[in-house]
């Protein structure tokens, strides 16, 4: 039991898959709180590619401020068809999902990557596989400073610019470290210092500024290009991997890929100062061609909520949920179940 | 027999494991090569780490001309060892690599992936593995458009342009679906187009404009980080990929991983219209901690002459080198060769 506690919990289905994969999280949140003393009030928020087809818009000034009332989010995932002529002036991914990291001020992308005993994976050798990446959330290639002059003709020059700053990377960092302290005390940064000297100079200066406050953990850096190599014949060697925006998405979805697939992939989207709500999402996207067929793995959105669990202070039932995945995933055989029934086993092994 | 022609060629063994990887180069590349009618003609150039640390020069104007007089190029790797405070104030791969690609207007940066039978490999299930990354070479954000302001503060600010241009993006892309007809016709633009609307949108507006041209390649397009994805659960989806620099980077050396390690990825920096000597290198870098210790394996350097020899229209003897390889990975056992012994294996068999 905790004392009495209301969170305010603004659920954001999305599209696609996005919608079935959330309704096996509630349902998971609901049993792991049940008699808890916690309750979620939760709001639900119809954005993505279906509300903007039927209203033009896609995140507005109203619901940008109803979501921030809340104490946190809970993401499905969101974005149209591809290809979808409706949607070819409609950016779902810039205007909604970046819109709401870079307004809530989410700098922290946390996205663990751990391979559970049963997962299926593409290394023949994966050995023990348990990171984390701290991918920076607000700066860098993803600031939207681009544009383009002469635009669709043969002498159109486009331009895009990664701003980084010591403010920006330094909490990133502070975190980073923080998280190795209570993990086996391993820091990596990840960034391509020999080409973007200015930017990777920076992080390189702040990783070694705070490592001296860090005796006791391990630090190491590796160019993005050679950590893709060490994440597919080496993946043990990491512990905290620290990176920037755009290296971050990128070696996130290839850990989980080699993790068991993008359907066990969880993710925080963390403001840690508190001063907006922090939002947690599959790292999966819409899969508008499996949708509305319970073929989707609830197991990253299941994941999630012991991340916003997590978040909360609530470890107990934040380690309930994530046992109960781990078991669940370890008796897997090769059939496949419809969407509800992996939720529901979850829920079931909760309940034992 | 070809008509007699002198092929002058300049050669960088460079730093670390350089020098032990072109002798055998040259050694295969004499030895495919002899009672043919062509005869290399050969400089070699002290460039590098070494040479910055005895002389503190890069790449002189003097250099940069003296090579750009040549045929071709082959080089070793460049760098010296991490950390080494006396080249604290050096970058050798924008002052001397990149400068390189830059200057002698490399925009074709030409990967071949390819899993030889009995190369070893991480993946549990790769099937056929046998794709071209086309990574651009002289744009993006290797341009070196960076700066930062209160640099080494808690105010520093670094910015990192990436350029691009259409007269850039379609002679890559040109060169790309060419190379796709010659080969089994598909062609996967891979970018991140959601994000970096500026540039992502025009290479995916000139992929479609040069697709109207070849309407027997199949195109599809992939985000980077879906395209990882992909590289380890399903390779042999790809055949052409054509993409940006920066990506380039990262997927060839995540592919070079999957197809049995970066010591056997070669590479070549093309300059298609042949107003500047194309250079051949393999992926790999100077690797310091092996050095001198005939650890390296050659292969990649030795399949960069293939590379080279096939640029210089010398079709046959290029697939002939690249048998020899395949041979010799074939028979190879667990036991490891001296660097000098995998040369003389392949050229032994080049002679058989
Ligand atoms: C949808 C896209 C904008 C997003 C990103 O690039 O961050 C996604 O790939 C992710 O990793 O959450
Ligand atoms: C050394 C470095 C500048 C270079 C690059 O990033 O292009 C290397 O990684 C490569 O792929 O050839």
């Amino acid at each position: 039991m905790h004392p009495e506690r209301t969170v305010k919990l603004a659920v954001i289905p999305g599209d696609g898959i996005g919608p079935e994969v959330i309704a096996e999280a509630v349902k998971v949140l609901d049993a792991v709180t049940a008699g808890s003393g916690i309750r979620f009030d939760r709001t639900t928020f119809s954005l993505g590619a279906a509300r903007y087809l039927e209203t033009g818009d896609t995140l507005t000034d109203a619901d940008l401020s109803a979501i921030a009332e809340h104490d946190a989010i809970l993401l499905g995932a969101v974005g149209g068809v591809p290809g979808d002529a409706r949607l070819k002036n409609a950016n779902i991914e810039r205007g909604l999902l970046l819109k709401l990291r870079f307004a809530l001020d989410h700098y922290v992308n946390l996205r663990p990557s751990k391979l559970y005993p049963g997962a299926p994976g593409p290394l023949a050798d994966p050995g023990e596989i348990d990171f984390v990446v701290v991918r920076e959330g607000t700066e860098g290639p993803y600031v939207g400073n681009g544009g383009s002059i002469r635009t669709g003709t043969a002498h159109e020059i486009a331009n895009e610019t990664s701003v980084n700053t010591a403010y920006g990377i330094e909490r990133v960092v502070r975190y980073a470290f923080d998280l190795a302290e209570r993990r086996r005390k391993k820091l990596t940064l990840v960034h391509k210092t020999n080409v973007l000297v200015h930017a990777g100079g920076m992080w390189q200066r702040i990783v070694n500024e705070v490592a001296g406050e860090h005796p006791d953990v391990a630090v190491d850096y590796l160019h993005v290009d050679a950590a893709t190599i060490f994440l597919v014949t080496n993946p043990s060697r990491f512990d905290v991997i620290v990176t920037d925006n755009l290296f971050g998405d990128i070696l996130t979805d290839l850990a989980g890929a080699v993790t068991g697939g993008i359907g066990l992939a969880a993710s925080g989207n963390i403001n840690p100062d508190g001063a907006f709500p922090s939002m947690f999402e599959p790292v999966h996207g819409s899969a508008p061609d499996i949708a509305g067929q319970q073929k989707a793995d609830p197991t990253a959105a299941i994941l999630s909520v012991s991340l916003l669990l997590d978040h909360l202070g609530l470890r107990e039932e934040a380690e309930r949920v994530t046992r109960a995945v781990e078991d669940d995933i370890q008796a897997r055989d090769a059939a496949s179940r419809p969407t509800a029934h992996i939720g529901d086993a979850i829920v079931a092994r909760l309940q034992a």
